[in-house]
């Protein structure tokens, strides 16, 4: 593996995901693996869990690691071919890639959607320009159309925490005050894909994701349906897709908690807004692994830089 | 020790100041005990000196450390409990200090107070929420209500520069353009308490500090009467208890000058505003006693961390 | 060397010049050279280049690395004697150099001209202030007047793609819509002066640098002329110098192309406003040497840090 950019990178999926849970068990005999490595975290947006796991996982290593906020500590990027740059950003992507490129050993970026214009989102300008322009691998720390460090985390705590062989694995869609990207359920729908086992959908209408990457897992409009008989519930928001990026539906009924889950499992990639998202009754319960998923992002950025520096 | 949040976590506390002088001089064998521990240092305020000293102590104790500006470059954080989550604060507490600790051996969180309301300053939310959903230890690198960290380096300071065995101290408030929280005077009174010998407090009418932290100690609305036979002066800014948190006073003839010191040491926790607080004659004399109190903050948290690690 | 604030602190210039190309090979042998030993990088300014190679740079040779935001995550400093501190700036030099330098081996400091006040510039405040205060080295990571450690890692790029002994360098002015500071041509200059060889400055009237530092060079206000028979033509914008500190001139003709090159090496400290200050078609080709400059800004850093801790 050169990149990460999606959870296809990890291919056979299952064999990999196998691996990110022996070396969970067993990594302090890769501490040195990295040494005299640098990692380079560069941030267009906000960031716990990512920034504070992905650090761990790369000094676990033995990496340097190296972070930068590059919006208000760096200069603002241009990404077009061509550009006549006299507007207000200072560098291209060309050079800042490749100038990084000799400062660091591998380059992990975030960078989110912006929720304006679905074509330039699902272009992914940021991460794809890194992976254009980048002499070195390329880390996707949440893209404007994927998070597979989440969703890698995801899938061991959810091998982790089954109990049964093929569990129900149902994505579900709850409120939100504010218009949050996609690229979380997009990277939780290609692993649901990868599982293997019986999966659902649930979202109200004008919150359809990306149909390629839907393809033949049940959608339902009606929350109760998809929870039925689910081992895991995954509980995300999400904007529109039609309208494109905006509020579309506030319903409090699309909650989840306590009752609708049954003996069902919940999972989230946190921040997680109580009552709003996910009731008090299932964060305070033992049917809640956001905790468990959320060390989980240590151990999968340690696989992904683990195969990376073994390539 | 569990924790750090206030002076009275040293107990007792004439044993630990002489153990911090002690590990002050030799710390150098201790450079191996923090090793493969993570200290995770959060500021939700500015900070020089006890970002560059605490960052340092973590690394003489050969801890991995990460500093992380909560406020810009993570999520807003919720304290209340049973909140519906639609406002502007993207994350409870429950799930960042439990996530944190995940990722964290020691958490060091620095949050002032907001100076609009005395109850919840008092009630210290963003120091006590971490200490309550936090699973690792939690330093306190100023509260609200206290700034330990900087009162044990004071008594160091004390200790190594008093020329008889219990010399007089005293606390003077100062005038300040801003209204600034009473952490730092919380904590020298604290400490007053702990040393042993004679003590004074002097301040305007309507700067009142916490009747339970002064108890016994002699307060005046004259500085020259409290300031008579110092060995060291205090000299610090803080806002008014009553009406709370204003600016109510601004007299200049409170600033402290090298007349008005006699023969005492001066001390200041840093920064100072100069020809305001401490007029220039003082700070740029040998009678002042700043740098090596910033210097000690340095040791304060190497022997606070090491307490922890120990532990 | 105790401090490195401009070029003429690496006397004789070419013998450094030797030494940091040879130490570039061979760094590996002073992998801990630094042990035990902290570089302190402070920035009053946004920073990418400078700040990961500096970074960079401290590390191999094993310095303990703190970097600190000095706007946004301190407090902002006021530089004047006997200022009557009552406005907007919480500490004064005197106390944060004295204890930074408690903290820190070296100090680096990045501050830019403000472009109000040519005198205030030329007094190139912050970073007099830091080396009359600080009690340890002081690193200038580009200031009001200049930018060494940039001209160092130039002259490294000339000698390694050098075609003849002497090559002939030439400064030309380019059009950019902000004003920007003189600090990198001031430094180029006086590396041009160093390097022996024939020389040249292109500028449109009004754009004078200080002519102490460019007595004895060439200086055209036609363009081409200056490059005729050029092998190595620095790009670079600067703001006017009467009257001072504008953008005025944005003529285009003065953007440097492949058709004005011929067969001269392009240099540009970066960030370079494509199609602005230089085209694409010298950007994208094998005569810019953009890259190898950045990248020979560890070295650089390396080779002057490495100075410092043998002195």
């Amino acid at each position: 593996m050169k990149n990460f950019t999606a959870l296809s990178d990890l291919n056979p999926f299952g064999e990999h995901l196998k691996g990110a849970l022996a070396l969970k068990k067993d990594h302090r005999k890769a501490a040195t693996l990295g040494q005299g490595k640098t990692l380079g975290m560069l941030f267009f947006n906000p960031s716990l869990r990512t920034r504070l796991s992905t650090q761990k996982a790369g000094r676990l290593l033995g990496m340097e690691v190296v972070v930068m906020n590059f919006g208000s500590e760096g200069w603002q990027l241009e990404f077009g071919d061509g550009v006549v740059m006299d507007g207000g950003k200072a560098e291209h992507i060309k050079e800042a890639a490749a100038v990084l490129s000799q400062y660091c050993d591998v380059i992990a970026v975030r960078s989110f959607a912006e929720l304006k214009n679905q074509a330039e989102d699902q272009a992914d300008i940021v991460l794809n320009g890194f992976l254009k322009y980048a002499g070195v691998p390329v880390v996707n720390m949440e893209s404007a159309t994927g998070h597979p460090l989440q969703a890698l985390a995801d899938a061991m705590t959810i091998e982790e925490h089954k109990k049964r062989a093929q569990p129900k694995i149902v994505l579900t869609w709850a409120p939100h005050p504010r218009a949050l990207p996609q690229a979380v359920p997009n990277s939780f729908v290609e692993m649901m894909q990868l599982m293997g086992g019986p999966t659902a959908i649930a979202h109200p209408k004008g919150y359809e994701l990306n149909p390629e990457l839907t393809r033949g897992i049940p959608i339902y409009h009606n929350q109760e349906e998809a929870l039925e008989d689910a081992d895991f519930v995954y509980v995300k928001n999400w904007s529109a897709s039609d309208p494109y990026g905006v509020v579309l539906n506030t319903d409090p009924s699309w909650m989840v908690n306590l009752d609708k889950l049954g003996s069902a499992q919940m999972m989230h990639c946190l921040p997680v807004r109580r009552n709003v998202v996910v009731a008090d009754d299932v964060l305070d319960s033992a049917q809640s692994l956001v905790l468990q998923q959320a060390n989980n992002r240590t151990y999968s950025a340690l696989y992904v830089l683990h195969q990376i520096l073994q390539h």
